[in-house]
């Protein structure tokens, strides 16, 4: 009998775990110096949050959610995405009556999607993304994008494309999702059937259907750029000055949408153009949404944010050839040459380690030689040795791996002198 | 309409999820002294995997699990606990095979169980656990439990007990089986339908017996520490001088049974003593399970871990008083006069985040007193004025809160400048 982890769903592995925690350490502080706070909802939301805070009309709540009843009978379904349950929460706690405003909220969560998997689409994959509640200012938008970007770049990616379009407002939407029902309808019947659906739910979905992308109604669509009024072309042009002015290069996308409902306003995507990507290239995509607090029962409040994959974003930096800086080193082994030298060993390491310098030791009765092999095998900074000798003369002998050097200390030293080659180098760094 | 999180689970908010970011941070460091490396495994797994990795007779399998069907057909779980998912993910992916032995692993997960939602007790749940594959040495498990102490202390828990007790091997547990069964068959009827069931099937578990806990035969029913041959008697025996030679106490409840099967020779809890802590005051258990790694389709491997609730540490911490070092500060808030001042803004504070100065400003239109007032509620230290006479003569006004001192910095100036009073200072720290 064997055990799988399940279909979709992969484990990450220590030797991986440390790349995770560099990716996470890496974007928690660009968090933190752009003033955002980490906010943690549950791994499932009742069934209505999605269906109301996602749309019924998408393909995620319509297809792809992990749904069931639990014990008492109610509807819950595995988080497919991140922006819903946080403002569910923003509404429940009612962060919108605390005084700092507008509320900046970051989050690493695993979303949970019932697609085919392939390379990059998992069904369990992991998201960080960041949502702002509480101003509309277009200052806001190109902040978010910076948040984004500024993630990449100090990981070392540079084979970015930001794409960027408007959706407008609803005045704006409303105008342009006449024009495309008028402009899709002769061809309705060339159309798959999902769009043939969405031409009368959601008629600026159509743009985004990657089976009728190459029709030729597509190309001459109208664009919602030609729809926007005043005031939301007003807005988009405050948007790209923003970013024109702290420096970030952006195209426009005009068939850009986004898959889901109740986005306004701002729409972009970034994109990795590294050689050897492969099929799917966007790396995180985001948008205003700012009748969404409301759908969810709070109070008419602006919002805005982005989510990004934290797998795709691993495999741009392979691709991109980015190494990720990973200590594999290990400060302290104790080799300990009998029962009686093991005994003291264990005393040894444990005190090493409440003093602040990593150690380890052997726990398979290795002869010496292996236990050798073993400090060699952890790229051991330090060997301390308990030998006949030392046991005799209740000293350690301490042995500098990278220059073969070695020192014989005195038992009760033993602590001191780790602490300062370990501890001490630590902090002058 | 309004949405709710569902029962049993709960939003972390910004102001505590800094604290959870500390514990981990905490535990993490602790992890890695003591040469623990980090494992991720799905949210969810087959469910096989639990009912053979906990067992079928537990209260988690038969009661609590969240278990479904995915749109595939296949019966899934959330992770109820631990150690299964980290045994399967280690035999899975051959982690036995590798030269570094024992496997030492360490995870944060969210575990998921339908109980009646309490004080201490959710539905959706934190666990730090700790799992060692690969090594019988009974140093191991005074090492797991010296890191599981090491977390609590570290932290500043200081009213904490351990116990300690030994299931023994295959041949102890079984003859102390018989002796159970013996002993309680003559009251099965006066035991909970609960109990009549674990009597046939699982008779150490009568000991753990909430509902049956004050019957008189409970006090008179035989130990398994009576019941231990020698290899056991003899393990245990090291255990416990490890833990005297570490220097950690602990007492010996011969009533401790773990609540999930495969368990063997040690087992242990850590309970908080403080005053006000509540009714449940188990804050980690674990224990030796020898046999589960070929349960789950592994070669011969013994293995020992402990699971830690974090809830339940953060209130161990609330009882104790100790206070989590949170930093709730800004660096620099950016305050300008006009909408022109305000473009000026939006660029230093992106350069200002890009130079590793954490910065922020105002995005609700905020007139000058009102976002001096946002800086206060902020606690920045620095605040960067932009008004008439900076925007004219290219500078910028840096004040320092906490004294109340300003000075004019040029405009080309203004990033060494706070670099300086801002990561310059954190280096010296």
């Amino acid at each position: 009998m064997s055990y799988k982890a399940p279909r979709g769903t992969t484990d990450i592995l220590p030797e991986d775990a440390k790349k995770w925690q560099w990716v996470e350490e890496t974007i928690k502080q660009v968090c933190n110096k752009f003033h955002y706070e980490e906010i943690r909802t549950p791994v499932f939301e009742h069934t209505e949050v999605f269906q109301r805070g996602v749309g019924n009309t998408t393909d995620i709540v319509q297809k792809e959610m992990y749904t069931f009843e639990d014990r008492g009978g109610r509807s819950i379904t595995l988080r497919p995405e991140g922006t819903a349950p946080v403002v569910r929460s923003f509404v429940e706690h009612k962060l919108h009556g605390l005084a700092n405003q507008p509320t900046k909220l970051y989050y690493f969560a695993e979303m949970f999607r019932y697609e085919r998997p392939q390379k990059g689409r998992m069904r369990q994959l992991n998201q960080f993304g960041v949502e702002v509640l509480g101003s509309a200012d277009p200052a806001v938008d190109a902040e978010v994008i910076d948040l984004a970007m500024t993630c990449y770049q100090e990981m070392g990616l540079t084979s970015l494309k930001l794409v960027i379009n408007s959706l407008g407002d609803k005045e704006s939407r409303e105008n342009h999702r006449q024009a495309l029902i008028a402009h899709f309808t002769p061809h309705k019947h060339e159309l798959c059937s999902d769009c043939q659906t969405r031409l009368q739910n959601n008629p600026l979905r159509v743009l985004d259907c990657k089976q009728d992308r190459d029709h030729p109604a597509m190309q001459t669509a109208p664009s919602i750029l030609d729809y926007l009024n005043e005031e939301s072309e007003a807005y988009f042009e405050q948007v790209k000055d923003y970013l024109d002015n702290i420096g970030i290069p952006y195209e426009i996308d005009k068939n850009l949408v986004r898959g889901l409902d109740y986005y306004n306003h701002t729409a972009f995507e970034i994109m990795s153009e590294a050689e050897g990507f492969g099929a799917i290239t966007t790396l995180a995509g985001g948008g205003r949404y700012n009748g969404l607090v409301e759908e969810l029962g709070g109070p008419n409040t602006p919002g805005i944010g982005f989510a990004m994959g934290l797998e795709r974003l691993l495999m741009a930096l392979e691709a991109e050839n980015q190494v990720i800086p990973v200590d594999r080193s290990l400060e302290a082994y104790v080799v300990a040459v009998d029962e009686q030298a093991q005994k003291e060993a264990v005393m040894l390491v444990s005190k090493l380690r409440k003093h602040g310098v990593q150690a380890d030791k052997d726990y398979l009765g290795r002869k010496m030689k292996g236990q050798f092999k073993a400090a060699d095998r952890y790229a051991a900074k330090y060997v301390l040795i308990i030998g006949e000798n030392e046991l005799e003369e209740q000293t350690i002998t301490v042995k500098e791996m990278s220059t073969g050097e070695q020192a014989t200390v005195a038992k009760d030293q033993i602590i001191d002198v780790m602490k300062e080659k370990c501890v001490g180098g630590r902090e002058h760094e």
